[in-house]
């Protein structure tokens, strides 16, 4: 396990539509939240988008293996909250850990671990090792 | 214009998750219920999902050029309610004509414009006359 | 702990809209598909709809505490998927298990807790015992 | 018909998530984008959230009466796109038109009529004329 040091917070406004008859945030929302977090740490880190990823790197996808989420306090439209999300690879692997706050105060937590894949010669997607010139950029 | 008297009825589920916090249906969900209804209307005419038809019609999508919707009545979680779906072909394009209803009391209705699509020789998207045997299916 | 038989068992169709530019259903998709199933799950046991449970128990949400999911397989747009649940109560909070397959083998899995709330003097959630009478109609 | 001179643009990352399998955006989350619009117009002009409209001001929502939306261009995930959204105020509804581009193309465009609404003495939604208040912060 290679421990990056590397992180990526950025601010998501809850909007009115992603909220339920409770008044407040419709959970898998949330998910949708931290699915684009996880693409905005690698295009922070790489500086290209998904996108852009798929045409220039041995890069098929990253298929979500298992997720966790805790909430710990909801969290309303018009709120503007900070999700820090870090990373750590594996070999063909990797670990990220999403936190969601809203004025310093811890509203969610996820975890995910996602596996990067490739496409073999008949065009599924397989496991495939984090391409060394990702890890690079990781650690820089 | 050929008019096609094929229509579709399915029922669809209202969802807590569908509502905001007005407690009514989150209006863009009626669209994605529309949506599906289209592809629906399609299936039960063609006896193969949309899926299907991408591996064995010549068929690439059928984006939607434009679309109007009036809202007359809203939707609670719970509601199990109707959508009648009726369609009229064009050369390359068709149009179709959704009425979702609760208790028999109209609710909504939308109007849809499509584009029947194939790809090029390039991979781009082209419209394209839908094919005989579709309109044929829809006939019968 | 009171370990309770019932379970539910309902049929999901994979839309297009489910699904991502791979292909295949985008996961927080399925966080709706599992919450969906949680209620309906209830509204199989109590024979009333989320809504009608508002408004004749004491009741007013189960918000999540916690969830984890397991991806195994990927569905796509067209997929009819089974969702079978199961729920265990506590004093004031249950835990559901949701198995998702196509035709019969699992694709994803996934634990929910959740707490039964009620509304104090000031409106605002607290957790609360789950009602004998809800208790009652999962043990019939 | 007061014409208001106000309008407001915002950009919007198109994330993969809101796309389809087509790889382009899923239409119906349009609509939530442009539905977000026109909650940030109102907010940019009162200086304050939908949320804190609730609560200071005569409003209990705005629900939409119709709308109808042209797609000339699809967008992608990774596109970070504006939307400039225009408003006009009747008495006791308002039109917004929306349109989104992409590097300065016009993309799609929206159109919404919304009405002004507050609760009756049974708690029911009713129009009611926009408060002046509203009407000055947009002139100003």
């Amino acid at each position: 396990m290679t421990v990056s040091t590397l992180s990526n917070t950025r601010m998501v406004r809850i909007e009115w539509g992603d909220c339920d008859p409770a008044g407040i945030i419709y959970y898998p929302n949330y998910f949708a939240i931290f699915d684009a977090s996880t693409a905005m740490l690698f295009e922070v880190a790489l500086g290209m988008t998904k996108l852009a990823m798929f045409k220039r790197l041995e890069f098929a996808g990253w298929p979500l293996v298992r997720t966790q989420a805790r909430f710990i306090k909801p969290t309303r439209f018009g709120d503007d909250v900070t999700v820090e999300s870090k990373i750590t690879f594996g070999r063909s692997s990797f670990d990220i850990e999403h936190k969601l706050s809203l004025k310093g105060e811890l509203c969610a937590e996820c975890s995910e671990k996602r596996v990067w894949t490739v496409r073999d010669a008949q065009g599924a997607l397989k496991s495939h090792p984090v391409p060394q010139a990702v890890l690079e950029k990781f650690r820089a």
